[in-house]
């Protein structure tokens, strides 16, 4: 065999599987058709909390008291350094695989058979195939002549007018930030609320802060056409149609399985991802699939984890996904993050009982602990700032196990935000 | 008895014991002779992260490339924002004391005897007393017409010159905050490096941030002297004198033990602190001593968990205390935070692997966990943004008994600065 693994897809999963498996000496074939590392790290994740950060800033301080505060923003120059710290994160990525002995090549895989792989007119053996092609965004014929997740990341203005068409976790994303730097800002969901994927107190707590800040939301509300001249012209059912600079689609997203020859192998799908088991194997025995292309949640995070399951098994570590805890984020005002499971218990604290967020003068959101009747901790929804930061902690808490009360005993720094946490687990009084 | 608990001092502890002790049906007195909820909520913790939180911002975007940003303080409107933020946690705190059934008085509270305190020419009969009387800057005699903390957070406005004497904690946050706010700011520091009392590569990490800030630091330095006149003169053994218009004075905290008629009771000390036993029980066994006044490390989060300490020994729960994993924070750049113990084996990740500091500009600082031979985690240090929210999450694993590999199993949302914590926390490949 040339290989012991070839990876399809460089993103977040084949990071972590290559890394593993070049660690334990396995011979490893990474396959790029775009860039190295993936569309979170060039295109998703890493520009919009970069893009987020910033418009965070510009907005706390232009509504402190005492602070008079103007700024031009030079966004060709904002992202010439955003490219520079993407291509930080990517060479670093990329170099510390080959530095470990991956082969790389930029080119479309596909699988000719179960355990050979082409790519730009070469084939290679390989014992096995990891795919994790990853997803793009859903485009709708008629209206695709639109802004998606990759080209909203690279504007080299700030729009004065955007229009949002999908108000899940990135448009929503998109429209806190771009309103905080300056955009009159428009969201148009068909479902009856924003953030439809997310848990209803969450998602309202961002709802109020987006009208409290003026974007304008139409919810229950359908898209009827997107014409483009010089500007957009967005017609939506039952409302006045909408001239804009800048359309962005963010309807969902569908796993990338296009190329890889699937056909050829009668690998089975699930809808339109490809199926795979508990070890992250799909039908066919030495084929994994990870990340995106592999099911939801469409997070790096789970591709992560993906990613290292796939490579223990290759690595003859019988090990199985158990997402009991998966959290999610939304890099929103407030930032609000979700772990584990709701339950019949709960208890909530509010934003304005936590000193540290009343000095970055954020009094919105909650801290909401589930737990079962003996006490164990469930699950966390948190609508605050950095909550990001901090859910981490409850999905550690989840995972081992522990109660209320090991929270509650646990002293945490003040003044913090993640001491919210310990404060919600005071359930004995 | 007129009482079943008599606190002296409102501080962070007392309130905590308090709501416990009026939750369970207690009838509590609570004496403060100043404001309500202490040095920490008033004149410390909370005003100085407010204004670190802005200085922080300021200086990010002043250093985003493609960010032109030009700004005014008026530092007198801050303040009053500043005061109106303390206030309501000030009136947060005191109104649920007050609407539990706590009876508060204004004065200077002195002990009679074991079981009578008085305050105001009136003197109570009480079962339990609580001392939480906090504590007070070093003075040092002849250089005592200079800034603490109340007056350093109280400025009008932001001082051209700023000479910070002691480069503990509380003056090199302070260094921080009004050197990125403009100041031109000197630290002289006795010690050989700044932060004596911080592990030292975090400590580095700050020092080398704060030079590049180009703050003049002095170690190994000695003020000879202090003089006012319209501006300060410092004189520093070994160095020029310097012009300045506001000096800091950092060099510790002494407990506030003077007015409480200890000396009626024979009341223990251990150096200038009040002794107390594990349950925070004084000699005097139905007089307890929490906070500050009871002993180091003198922060907020000791003395809410030692209040809770008292409170269940005086409701006949025998808990005792237990500072496993004690965290400590500095609100520098890179915020650094220490929890649990240094022990052989370590792990060192640095910031540059982390991709969200990347994406909040900051490269500089490291992860670095602490565990046991059998892979148990024993301590963190952390110097990376935001580190005050992460360290809960180490605090819990290590009280939980929790593993290296607990921690590098448990999903982490991407791109978080909690993930270099996983990330670190991977030792078997």
């Amino acid at each position: 065999m040339d290989y012991d693994v070839i990876l399809i897809g460089t993103g977040a999963g084949s990071y972590i599987s290559a890394v593993r498996l070049l660690k334990h000496k396995k011979k490893v074939l990474m396959i790029e058709k775009d860039k190295f590392a993936g569309e979170c790290t060039n295109y998703g994740c890493i520009p919009s909390k970069a893009l987020i950060e910033m418009s965070e800033s510009v907005h706390y301080l232009e509504t402190m008291p005492g602070m008079n505060m103007n700024y031009k923003l030079d966004m060709k120059e904002w992202q010439k350094w955003k490219e520079s710290m993407i291509t930080r994160i990517r060479t670093g990525t990329e170099n510390l695989c080959k530095s470990l002995g991956a082969k790389i090549i930029y080119g479309t895989g596909k699988m000719v058979d179960k355990n050979h792989v082409s790519v730009n007119n070469q084939t290679f053996s390989t014992e096995y195939i990891i795919l994790d092609t990853g997803s793009s965004p859903v485009k709708i014929k008629g209206i695709d002549d639109v802004y998606y997740n990759r080209e909203i990341l690279a504007v080299d203005s700030i729009p004065e007018k955007l229009v949002v068409i999908g108000g899940g976790y990135i448009g929503i994303e998109m429209a806190t930030a771009f309103k905080k730097l300056g955009s009159d800002v428009y969201v148009v969901e068909m479902m009856d609320r924003i953030l439809p994927e997310i848990e209803e107190d969450l998602a309202r707590s961002v709802d109020k802060k987006l009208r409290s800040l003026k974007v304008n939301i139409m919810t229950g509300s359908k898209v009827l056409s997107v014409k483009r001249d010089k500007k957009y012209k967005v017609s939506v059912e039952n409302h006045d149609d909408i001239t804009a600079d800048v359309v962005l689609m963010s309807v969902g997203r569908v796993p990338n399985t296009g190329d890889l020859g699937l056909e050829n192998l009668n690998i089975a799908l699930d809808g339109r991802f490809i199926k795979t088991d508990e070890h992250k194997r799909t039908n066919v025995d030495n084929i994994f699939a990870i990340g995106d292309v592999s099911g939801a949640p469409m997070l790096a995070h789970k591709a992560f984890y993906d990613g290292y399951i796939a490579a223990e098994n290759i690595l003859g570590n019988n090990v199985i996904v158990d997402y009991k805890a998966m959290p999610f984020v939304v890099y929103t005002d407030p930032e609000i993050s979700f772990t584990g499971k709701a339950t019949e218990k709960s208890n909530k604290l509010p934003v304005l009982a936590n000193p540290r967020s009343l000095t970055m003068n954020q009094m919105d959101g909650f801290f909401k602990l589930y737990y079962e009747n003996d006490g164990t901790l469930a699950g966390a929804g948190v609508a605050a700032p950095r909550s990001s930061e901090i859910i981490g902690e409850m999905t550690l808490a989840i995972e081992a196990g522990l109660t209320m009360e090991d929270l509650f005993l646990t002293i945490h720094p003040h003044p913090t935000v993640s001491e919210g946490l310990k404060d919600a687990s005071d359930i004995n009084g």
